[in-house]
């Protein structure tokens, strides 16, 4: 094995960018083995797609995916583009013997996700799904808590991610197109959290008792060149066709009870990623927009000096996740770092070293898939869903 | 009529407390008329009978309720016992002409709900229910802003009420024991925050599309003289009939969505009533756990100036409700005072004057307790319920 | 010694009403021995006086004030007037063989506080200040943290007490009247978080090193009757005899260092009084807008776990101070609380009994009266000023 | 002129490893003209040098600074050495006719300060100071906000910049040298707000009212080769020559009152750079452990609804600066990115263009060098010292 690895990007928009940064940035802060390589860059309007190259330092761009994906020196495909591409971008790369990181959710469909598991149990190369809120370095503490068995049995895990750019004036992007998208908030924001409750909890979700999904705002004004073919079209306004707002209540495999809600309604709210656990002898709270804060309640302490102890998880020296490769203690990092931070775990696999936390691969982000398809489904049938266990 | 309303509490445990400090301080804060006088407290030990009239200045007491709430002297019964208690007393008070306040849950089941509520309709007096929450100043000032217009369509309601004092050493009490207590968490907890998510919307809950009722700790310690008969024993252990936690989903009557969640195992929170709101133009938040705040985000201001606006309710010169009473601005209030303030408006309501914000009454209170019925039908049925519109 | 405890207070305006809510409120809550008793309110205004003693259940109201002070059945004298008038009326009834308690500052000036110091020391009588800050949970569980010994040696002391009420539009109150207040936001803002300093820490304040006095309104609106004989005047307009705002720096004895700020000029606080501590080992912040929590940093906690604990200090059975006899966790205390918490303890120290934390007597208030005094004089003299030390 | 900047940056620690990340980054997130080049870097390890070199893609690498400064390929020399070298690299890169970007405090003296900026208003360079936080959106919108008028007259500046890495277990690192670093805390630190409380607010600082020098670990480990010649030893223990901590008190040109305070044991804060702006009608507050957000209170709410709003500067379409640079709203920054925007405004000042706000030169931070003089003259002579103004 060469101390290179020739990454392939499929995608230029915000994943895009921020798989670029993640791949430029490894190398600065953490001692990476094989040493990662901004190979291909691939898109699909020509025009936009040099200046990207350039810009990100990608040695080489190309309209042409499949020969990118299959070229010899492509090591590593990196699908970011949207959800209903996922499948046959990740199937042709393993097929062609390639690691594969993708981003989340793994696709737009569970037929679509089964498919792809399948296709990476088959194959020699390693997977990977971008759950970057994993290797946030708060979220990947609150996993090493639990682990340690400091949490007891869970009781509950509450969790909402709630944004508001969908209101009423936000046109009709693809991410309202369902033949696109897959989904709306449920597959962009729920997808995050349920990755996240069970990284963090280490269980597994059983079931969905009961689910709303909702779409507040039926029909969009159309931009130009935004709508797929089978837009349902009024004029100038086109009719979404995902949901708004997704909201589900489960069960844990340990006898827990997990709320979900995600929305692009919640008015105030930009990006507010909210996680909370509650177990026997002690709770952990996470909120994206304090990304660099974990509040941790522990039963341990003397009484009267219990209460929730908000540790800033930015010492390296202290231990906390990947804080030592960064700043001193008490320099924050921000959003992109979680996908920096994930760059390197995914090169240490590939590397045959270990990551920080676990990372999931194809087989994990397709439990992660199936929750997303019971909470639709319980939804649209008025009743509880069994979720198949892995 | 005098001005005097003289007072009989049913009642002196932990909400006899309660209420006998809003009656005592009522007048020492507001200018109230009628006068409210501690006329007789009643409660079933004769013996901490005594201490606890004199501690509270309680005129006379007594072990015989019907007397004491039929009797001639009395204006107003105040009912502060056990839920299964409500109904027979207040029918009585009712049935003799008074003005019934009666503690939340209107009762423990619908069927003495809507008993009660019938009762109050037949008969000349007031009736009054203490969701007290109603009256801390920040909850009403919720209320005043949504009804002014600020937040336009309302898109969601997220409800949690959060304790954590039901761990597995916690024995049986009378709260673990449905023949007294009705419910667990849903009837103690998910009453309040029902009828916070209705008072601050001014929107009826219609449905209930999914819920999960959940009993963690399903045996626990008996304590001597705790249990009621029919508790099933096993030796020193007793089985708990209530629930612990009831999560619900449900839709509103102008088209959003609310969640619900009442537990008494959220480790780490001893009691955080926690209510958001989001509307198409402004969105408020609150926590009792910072009771004099109110969340505020309003789209109206400057964009690059838009952010939540942390009100501090306690300036009665910028008409806060309730604040002109108290202290200055910054001396905030604590618990006992949203007790205190609806002890106010009470008073006023009977005198012929104006609550602050609106009080609820028993046909108010019957359909909170509708909802909480809709929750338990729906987790036991497994399936969504309509719920029955006033 | 009988059971009761004979109260005459003077003075009915906020601090007079905070006093008597105090006196009527403590046998509620707290087992008192002797019980307090409502005698005689006194206060200038014969008219509104009645009013008063009705509201608040006074048996007795008079304006002769020396009459009432020195009447047999008075037991204790309350002083809840203006700065000026401490002196007189504390040093009357110490000579009467009263027990004195006077609100904070202890004096207008240094030279009445040693008057009314030296008179205490003369006399039988106990005597008390009002520091009812002190009596806030969240500051005496501080105090007791730091004589636990767990901060260590103690760095840093800062302290701010920020309010806004002063600006331009606000008139010739008394409290900008130096010949009445005595000074302005420093006895009013700058003694309690002296005294809290001196309170918590254990130390004294040795010496002052610089200071900032500073009126920034020099000149105020009359109100009809508002001004004393010796304002000076010019027309409607009169000149504020006080400060708006004073700084200063100091040493602690056992080496740190104190920094304070008073303010009636911090656009944005209501009544922020704020306390931060670091020790070599730990540290403790508060801040009264939210006064039911206190802060606190320990460096004895796993490394990647300690953070800010951030205590609810409303749970009696873990042993926070005065909690126990309010409500169960989580129903949170408000401002006047902290004087009810105090009655507590001057009922307990005349009854023989122990506080739940030291009282301030007169000799202890005297120390504070000096660092006040100091910071004065640095600021006038523009140099340092050593404190003379007890 | 080219289209290029060759950056010759000095130093590999810290500020250099930062330095590098912002030339690096500055141009995948900002379209900037010239293009920054990371041409050569400087440092006196020449084996680590390489390593350094290849790990941030710097061109060439030199311990010879002298020759890389004046080489005619370099435009820009950009200084991260400890405080003690800047003057004379600053000006000989001056003299050559380069720009200089330099580290803050501009120098280790004041006399220091001095010749730089002479040598700057001599040369034919632009010069630069990194104070980063002014690059940090919250205060930079914090400045436009004042700039605006909003606040109108300022009352009080208040700032600190807290940190706790200094107790007596950290050795004689070269920051804790005088003959190296200058200053401890204050250069350190109290750079920082004292510039900031200058670029907030707009105006200067005018005097020192009074001040606190404190060294409170007067010794500590000698590490190998840590030491310089001149450490005063006590077998393996070594003198700290520089201050802990320092507070002082000044006055603003506008007639407002700062206070700034700057310590290395404020045990439990790691980098706690805070500081808050009270003006008659409105407030800021900014704390850098929350950097994504500014405080913002404003008179001009209607009175209910007044309160401290918590501005998510994150959002570019709502005109945050730098924010559209970066990421979608609620995606917030970290540390370094205030380097990535001061290089952003520093190539556009030397591209002719504009920066977002005002960017530091040499004689501007020899103003900032000023205050922190009279603040030890201060300290040591114990009286008000009047500042020089530019």
């Amino acid at each position: 094995m060469t101390d290179r690895l020739n990454i392939t990007l499929l995608g230029s928009k915000f994943m895009g960018r921020a798989h670029s940064n993640a791949w430029s940035q490894v190398g600065r802060f953490f001692d990476v083995h094989p040493r990662p390589v901004l190979h291909t860059v691939v898109a699909r309007n020509a025009a936009e797609l040099a200046d990207f190259a350039k810009q990100w330092d990608w040695a080489n761009y190309t309209t042409d995916w499949n020969a990118a994906v299959t070229a010899d020196e492509t090591d590593l495909v990196d699908i970011a583009t949207p959800n209903r591409a996922h499948r046959e971008a990740a199937i042709v790369a393993l097929e062609a013997g390639k690691h594969v990181a993708c981003e989340k959710p793994l696709a737009a469909t569970l037929e679509d996700a089964e498919a792809m598991a399948a296709a990476a149990a088959a194959a020699p190369g390693r997977t990977f799904v971008w759950f970057n809120y994993r290797r946030v370095p708060a979220v990947a503490l609150a996993h090493r808590i639990v682990a340690s068995g400091a949490l007891g049995r869970i009781y509950h895990a509450r969790a909402s991610y709630l944004q508001s750019w969908g209101g009423p004036n936000t046109p009709l992007l693809w991410r309202f197109q369902g033949d696109i998208a897959g989904s709306g908030a449920h597959g962009d924001l729920n997808a995050h959290i349920v990755d996240a409750v069970r990284f963090i909890t280490g269980e597994e979700i059983t079931s969905v008792e009961g689910a709303i999904e909702e779409t507040f705002i039926e029909e969009r004004e159309l931009l130009d060149g935004s709508a797929g073919d089978d837009i349902s079209r009024n004029g100038a306004i086109g009719r979404s066709t995902v949901d708004d707002a997704v909201l589900f209540l489960s069960r844990l495999s340990g006898g827990g009870i997990a709320s979900f809600e995600a929305t692009r309604l919640a008015t105030g709210y930009s990006n507010a990623n909210r996680i909370e656990i509650h177990g026997e002898s002690g709770a952990l709270r996470f909120n994206f927009e304090r990304m660099n804060e974990l509040g941790y309640f522990r039963d341990d302490l003397e009484g009267s000096e219990r209460g929730w102890t908000t540790i800033d998880v930015t010492r390296g020296a202290d231990g906390h996740p990947y804080a030592g490769a960064w700043w001193p203690p008490g320099h924050g990092l921000g959003y992109e770092h979680g996908f920096v931070n994930q760059a390197r775990d995914i090169v240490a696999v590939i590397g045959r070293g270990e990551p920080e936390v676990p990372l999931p691969d194809f087989a994990d982000a397709l439990q992660t898939q199936r929750v997303l398809q019971a909470a639709i489904d319980s939804a649209r049938e008025h009743q509880p869903i069994q979720i198949e266990q892995p």
